[in-house]
């Protein structure tokens, strides 16, 4: 599969994440208006694509001229909670006065290390799974999308179903909707049906159910961005998931390159929270789901306590606060 | 409001729930088959209400004449997992012997019941939750519809909303909306808005992280069937807002009718749980959510035990086992 965002001819080059599981469209993207609408409408989302977005945005706003602080400001602050879209505008930003071309090379490298951060930390969090979970083969659970679509190539969460596939050692993953915008439902289990992984979609509100009913070895999810005490935040419906996995015994595993981990945030409590429009619940496919004034609550994250979690494995292994 | 169900001019006549909140539109059902196929679609649906089908069911098969038995069977089956269904069918069944005119006054006598028993059980479910919370006015959360819609009329979770709203004491309602079918978006919304409590919808995901922030004073649910232990089968997503609400310590109170109790059942284990549609989850308004070929977990409800749950509450008060 191609890279799920890269550099070509002068553009950022990304597969719409809105178009699928329909279509399967390349945009792109010669603006820095362009990129941050990109990033606001979830075309391109998951934080280590952020963190890639962050850098090749601030590469094409150093190729493009201009106000190139102005309009790195502008791509860090498209979204507020994974720290990875900041973290990528800073490490391109520092080339700058080396010039566009430094810019741009430093963002390539980024991508490159992207792929290969992933992979590592996905193999590092596949033998905590295989040592935590005695069933063979394995029923894994997925939430929201941490695959090859969210992160520049392999994936973080999903990078672990890969390997354990690779080994012929997976049964089923169970693939959370992930309402509002099924990322799951659409993303995730796309990459499951391209690869050839047996999977069944849930409604989110099915896991609990599920784990009753001992379908599930291990839960597996991304993250957004992570505390140094081990606490995650990442999509909504992760910490209920991390309280049921808790009450029926299932490990529950975290898996994101270091790039997510913010040293700054002692906890979880000083993470900003997106709360999201909330069209993304009153309507779908131009149809009124609820009445027409409905209020909603619509934050795209929650916090996950490190208490709940078996394990944040990044690219140096298990997470240790 | 009118009831959701009811009897007119040899017609069952009910509210079609699957055209709100988009369209208030009214079904005559004039055969049997229509019947079940309105069951079938949920069209009419939760368990009271479905007392109210089996037990009109069986008086418009009576009055058309032909196997009566064999028509109480069709409907009776028609789900499986509501007990109130078979138990409306059996009721009204008794007074075959007597006539086509005694069972309609039987299934009739049901309905009336029906308001009664609900506006009993939610009063002493809202003195419950008086009792419980102490912060005022009141934050409620709410999965699936038990409201008006899900029984002949008032209802029975909601039926507390309204009992506690009369006497100005609920600040909000935060409704789950309850995925696949988008029975709290789509029914318990137009409800809240109708008697004009505030109300916010969320995403199923989202009801724990609500609990976190102290946005919950208390969870209020109907109740699909009650096992003898005090088990309580309801919507998919119940049992596992039922553990974060004890991870939280919010109270969680199942209120509904003692029609709802299955005696011979001695706890939650015995319960069919009805799988639906895959179609539930693999497409909206006809617009394609997953691959194409996409399988599904898509049981319709899931079962709490009795550990997790305050109260059950019954027009007889809290329910022993």
């Amino acid at each position: 599969m191609r890279r799920t965002i890269d550099w070509a001819d002068g553009a950022i080059v990304i597969i719409d994440q809105t178009a699928l599981p329909a279509e399967y469209r390349l945009l792109e993207l010669r603006t820095v208006g362009e990129l941050v609408d990109a990033i606001k409408r979830l075309a391109v989302r998951g934080a280590p694509a952020l963190g890639a977005a962050g850098a090749l945005g601030v590469a094409l706003a150093a190729r493009l001229g201009g106000d190139v602080r102005a309009d790195a400001e502008l791509v860090a602050q498209a979204r507020p909670t994974a720290v990875n879209l900041a973290w990528g505008v800073e490490r391109a930003l520092a080339k700058l006065p080396e010039g566009a071309d430094a810019v741009l090379a430093e963002a390539q490298a980024l991508l490159t290390e992207d792929e290969r951060l992933n992979k590592t930390a996905s193999a590092h969090a596949a033998e905590i799974v295989l040592a935590e979970c005695p069933r063979r083969p394995l029923r894994l659970l997925s939430h929201c999308n941490a695959g090859h679509l969210a992160t520049v190539g392999w994936g973080s969460a999903l990078g672990v179903v890969w390997h354990l596939h690779e080994r012929g050692l997976v049964e089923e993953v169970l693939v959370d909707e992930t309402r509002p915008l099924l990322q799951g439902a659409r993303l995730t289990a796309w990459e499951l049906a391209q690869a050839k992984v047996p999977y069944r979609v849930q409604p989110d509100g099915a896991a609990a159910a599920a784990m009753a009913r001992g379908l599930v070895d291990c839960v597996l999810v991304g993250a957004d961005r992570i505390a140094a005490n081990g606490d995650v935040a990442n999509k909504i419906g992760t910490y209920g998931l991390a309280i049921a996995a808790k009450h029926h015994g299932v490990p529950f595993v975290v898996v994101a390159p270091s790039s997510t981990v913010d040293r700054r945030l002692a906890d979880g409590t000083g993470i900003a929270i997106e709360e999201r429009d909330a069209r993304e619940l009153t309507e779908y496919a131009g149809v009124l789901l609820t009445p027409p004034d409905a209020r909603v609550f619509n934050p795209a994250f929650d916090v996950t306590p490190s208490a709940l979690i078996t394990a944040v494995v990044t690219e140096h292994g298990r997470f240790t606060s």
